[in-house]
């Protein structure tokens, strides 16, 4: 449904959103959460340009719990989206009345964009899953489940921060392979993943599954996520049942879901190398095949303190992706588990299929073997404290305008006195 | 701290609490959440016998948050403790003001004890993990990692239910060994697991990790947890990130949180077999190894829809697992993991050392192998639809009142149609 909102031609009275390098034009229109001060609640709103607009005061929602309006469903949401596109647009009646609902971003803190319930991190990036099992299996990458299965596990919510946010280098336990036994201590070997974050806005019932073509109905959006992982701690640890103090220090999301709406002129087919299985029927419709993908350019960046600006690190699809967002809804509730409006899916890491496109440093570095060189000269196997990494994301296609996610950025401080 | 609360000679003006059977003497006195219908908010309650005791019409609180009142810490857990045992003795001059606040447990629902943000399981049954990874690994059943790290992994909050609730036989992706690929179809080993579970009350801050001899004060109680598990789609799908659908659609708790106070008679030193390793320091206190550990009877029982009464399966003791609960919040939070009131952690399976004390069908069936014998006549390799598991616990001390958990019940009802 590729509508009156994605109109290229479209530009805002807010000036900022007409800059093409805006990650927030007025065809764009993310929802978040803001606060004016430390005191302040929680307030929903809507990026445009480099404001924010506080969507009651604009008299568009008439509540501040993002959960709720989540859980309205997509009908809800894209009227919103319209209205708002309808008042943001040069010679709006609004104008005054919307004017007065904006705050700059930059005065503002942005916040987790609503609470998460439960948060289930995916393993959708088959070239992630093949160069890190490549590591530890070289002739047989692959785990024979991982074409059939969209791998999930799941993660902790509690730790789940927004972009900006700093934290200590986490401890854990660590047993080197020629160790007679493990210690704590800070992580050496602290990595970042890229990922796509999807939240969920309606759930289903416990015990009834969603099937494939109603799944992306539950989808309120995505934002970037930062699956922080302490590769030393996770080795000792995942055996047999998964990471889990490896992960559940921090995980870092962008502030500003975009929506289905915005991402729809973006769709692209789901396909699969010729010889792959084809996906069980759960997990397939003629929706899924034709236009289940996304088309959204992924980037690492990576800033250390002695970087005057980031250096971008590498570059991957969504489309490299082995599993659509309607697959792995219709997985995760085939056997009836129950998601609620605002629980959080983790894509997986998605790295792209050349060794300079891995989503992680363990895979651009070879396991930390081969550092990376720096454009000022510096190195690193892993993150060293001091370093922001910051993640990127954008849409862009011919006769559309470019659209973004803002960044999801975090910044490692040095361990806490234990 | 064993005080005035715990004297057996202690006997409630409600008669059904000074039944040796009961649960629930005025020595227990768990806190959980009852309603009296079905439109009606969640309300607090105490069980004293075959009653519930609704602590704001007893003026004893003044929230029906439950949360809030985990948060609010051991001292005041402890103050409502001790004013409901004074107002439920014999000759207690609240008789009458208690005795409006009473309603029958036959007569209301008990729910959910609180809300529940993070579940983690832990896999704290070292013959468990024993016995399960002999079914996998015959000559070196236990990983490398077990004796150190008290593993865990994170589990589905929002599909944990209350004790009887039914559910629907789960659907999953099943690939026997010799298929040449999976199909979906409802899990044909469908498994119980007798876990404790463990409420957090005050929780920490990111990146504040909870040092072992704090661990106790952040526990606010104790229930009976039921990890259903489909033990097919769990052999497909585990690898690498550990269970997912094979769990996530259906976790029975108990409704009656047992407090650390109701407990303390029955603590028992932490002790490891001559040989293991000593735990980490981070994981080692004088008070831990003098008294970390509960004596908690545990035991499995099943009716089948031909049983005239349940029958007891196995026994168990909460001492035979290899970490105590202050371990696992130490542990849980060494990396500055946060906790929040209402979070929940499983113990992982306690099976006891001999072969029929296994907590799960998949130990007392060798895999499915050895079909189970009951009385009836019958025999399971697994359960069937109809099938009821029954998990119940409790303390004995000689010189002390018997304290029980309640049962931790749940039925298989058969697959939902596709």
């Amino acid at each position: 449904m590729i509508d009156e909102t994605h109109d290229p031609a479209l530009a805002s009275w807010v000036e900022s959103a007409n800059d093409p390098a805006s990650d927030f034009p007025i065809q764009n229109l993310p929802f978040g959460r803001f606060r004016t001060s430390r005191e302040a609640p929680w307030r929903i709103g809507m990026a445009i340009g480099d404001q924010v607009l506080d969507l009651q005061a604009a008299a568009l929602i008439e509540t501040q719990d993002m959960n709720a309006l989540m859980s309205a469903g997509p009908e809800r949401r894209r009227a919103i989206r319209l209205a708002a596109s309808r008042g943001l647009r040069r010679g709006a009646a609004q104008q005054s009345r919307f004017a007065a609902a904006l705050y700059p971003q930059s005065k503002v803190e942005l916040g987790l964009p609503c609470v998460i319930g439960d948060y289930t991190d995916f393993y959708a990036g088959i070239h992630h899953a093949t160069a890190v099992g490549k590591l530890m299996r070289p002739d047989n990458p692959l785990l024979p489940n991982y074409k059939w299965v969209p791998i999930g596990y799941h993660g902790r919510a509690s730790s789940i921060v927004p972009s900006g946010t700093r934290f200590g280098r986490p401890r854990g336990q660590i047993k080197p392979g020629d160790a007679p036994q493990p210690w704590l201590a800070p992580t050496r070997r602290l990595d970042y993943e890229l990922e796509l974050g999807v939240f969920i806005g309606t759930g289903n019932a416990l015990g009834e599954a969603v099937p494939i073509a109603a799944a992306e109905s539950h989808v309120f959006g995505l934002v970037l996520l930062n699956d922080w992982s302490a590769r030393d701690v996770q080795a000792w640890e995942y055996q047999p049942l998964g990471p889990f103090l490896a992960k559940n220090f921090a995980t870092t999301i962008s502030p500003w879901i975009v929506t289905p709406e915005a991402l729809e002129p973006f769709r692209a087919p789901f396909e699969r190398p010729a010889g792959d299985p084809p996906p069980l029927p759960y997990l397939d419709s003629p929706e899924n095949r034709t236009r289940g993908m996304f088309d959204i350019a992924l980037e690492v960046w990576l800033q250390t303190p002695r970087m005057a600006a980031p250096q971008r690190l590498m570059r991957s699809n969504f489309r490299d992706a082995y599993w659509t967002i309607a697959q792995l809804v219709a997985h995760h509730t085939v056997n009836g588990c129950n998601l609620q409006p605002g629980d959080l899916f983790g894509s997986g890491t998605i790295s792209g299929p050349a060794p300079d496109q891995g989503g992680s440093m363990l895979e651009l570095t070879a396991g930390g073997k081969q550092p990376l060189r720096l454009s000022n000269g510096e190195t690193r196997a892993f993150l060293e404290d001091g370093d922001t990494v910051i993640l990127r994301a954008y849409c862009g296609r011919q006769g559309f305008r470019r659209i973004g996610f803002g960044d999801c950025a975090g910044t490692v401080l040095p361990a806490r006195e234990a």
